[in-house]
């Protein structure tokens, strides 16, 4: 059986370099489609578009909201070596120009195995004691946003106070990740983890939608099999404007992406 | 008098989008020409083709490198707004496509002045106590590229042992950075203060260059006059290549500009 990960971000080849895709309504949130499910759509594109099989950094810029149903990808080969290829990439719908996007593929599994990270791996507490969607109350379950149907987030409770209207005011949540269907994660699924979670605005009590202006990701290493680790922070909130860092950890305790998103604040609520 | 800065990363439009420069020797590093630099010949090519003054976010793709001498920089506009335009550029020579870019110009001036930035400042010893060329041997100096002869850039004594064989390994470099001719810095100079100083793998004793595979650049405030404090950081150097973060401070403890690249590890020496 097909996952519903790999349904949604099903693309058709119509042409040399040109994708027919369908942006299932199953990823909406705030005022369009999930920005990282978009990114997984685009990453499919460009994968079937050059031999090397996996996104080693991905830079979109998100020009204006995407909606459900039919969007046509195209792909341009820059440059291509042995060992990797640079493209660019559109995502358009009928009505605009969604998304413009550069992207260098490789293959994860050629490079050296040398590993020297010092970032740290998240501490979390086991996941029966995090919290997931399942804790919330039924008609909070009912009016939430479809996107978060999609997968199983359970946030770190020491993170997770805005949930209770509480926030930390830190700028930090982090949680553990798996996708429907107990679809294991790849380098593709990455392009949607590192933006799976809420605005790390949440956690300084600004509950809004943060519409994204930029996000590059950089893929490290194919996961291991398994929950992964999220880790979202910002450090810049300032005219407006904030960066978002992710870091994804897989079960085997690498740090397999990092990303980096410039978005607008949420308007504080009135 | 006009800077040097300004001098080298000038651009004269010859068409619709289209853009002449010239790039300077004076730039030259390791295999080819400083990637920072580039980013703000691209800079000024973007600015001169929207109303909008000042760059927010620049994404580089880096195709092969550059050499001293003639360039086209092409920009194409892909959608603007009442506040930002978004646009492609290409930076091309005789001999190949050199840059692909993404970026979004906007007006810093006309953003909210909130600043929440949890960021803490680099602590470092005050000028006369870094380390700067000046301190360098004569054959050194002699020898060095270029490109350190751009700017005064003061190391902070604790990340510099690399300087004397000492590497902490700890991935970290932080200084002083000051541009020619007592040049003040503005938006388009931090594109290249975020790529001026060695690689971060410098400290980690790997002495090689390391050609930049993507660099993104959010600049985020109108930068105060003055010095400018940077700080180069790498937490995940693994599989042959590493990201390297680099924080730009203005002389009014404010973080004007954050960076992100991927970069190849240089080889270890022989």
């Amino acid at each position: 059986m097909t996952a519903e990960f790999d349904r949604d971000v099903a693309v058709t080849a119509t042409g040399e370099g040109t994708y027919a895709a369908d942006l299932s309504p199953g990823w909406v949130v705030g005022g369009g489609v999930n920005g990282g499910y978009l990114l997984a759509v685009l990453g499919r594109a460009l994968g079937g578009s050059t031999v090397h099989p996996d996104p080693l950094t991905v830079s979109a810029y998100y020009l204006s909201a995407s909606r459900p149903g039919p969007a046509t990808v195209t792909t341009r080969l820059l440059r291509e070596s042995g060992s990797t290829a640079t493209m660019a990439a559109d995502l358009v719908q009928e009505g605009g120009h969604r998304i413009a996007a550069l992207a260098t593929y490789g293959d994860l599994g050629s490079l050296p195995d040398d590993v020297g990270t010092t970032a740290t791996e998240p501490e979390l507490p086991p996941l029966e004691e995090c919290w997931g969607m399942g804790l919330a109350p039924p008609d909070f379950r009912a009016s939430a946003p479809p996107l978060l149907s999609r997968f199983d987030l359970r946030f770190d409770p020491a993170t997770a106070g805005w949930a209770v209207g509480q926030p930390s005011g830190r700028g930090l949540i982090q949680g553990w990740f798996r996708l429907n269907d107990d679809r294991e994660p790849d380098p593709v699924s990455l392009l949607l983890a590192v933006d799976a979670m809420p605005p790390v605005t949440f956690d300084l009590g600004r509950m809004g939608w943060a519409p994204t202006l930029e996000l590059t990701v950089h893929v490290r290493a194919r996961p291991a099999p398994g929950w992964l680790k999220l880790r979202h922070e910002t450090r810049n909130l300032a005219g407006g404007m904030f960066e978002e860092d992710c870091e994804v950890w897989d079960s085997a305790g690498r740090l397999v992406a990092q990303s980096r998103q410039l978005a607008r604040q949420p308007r504080p609520p009135r």
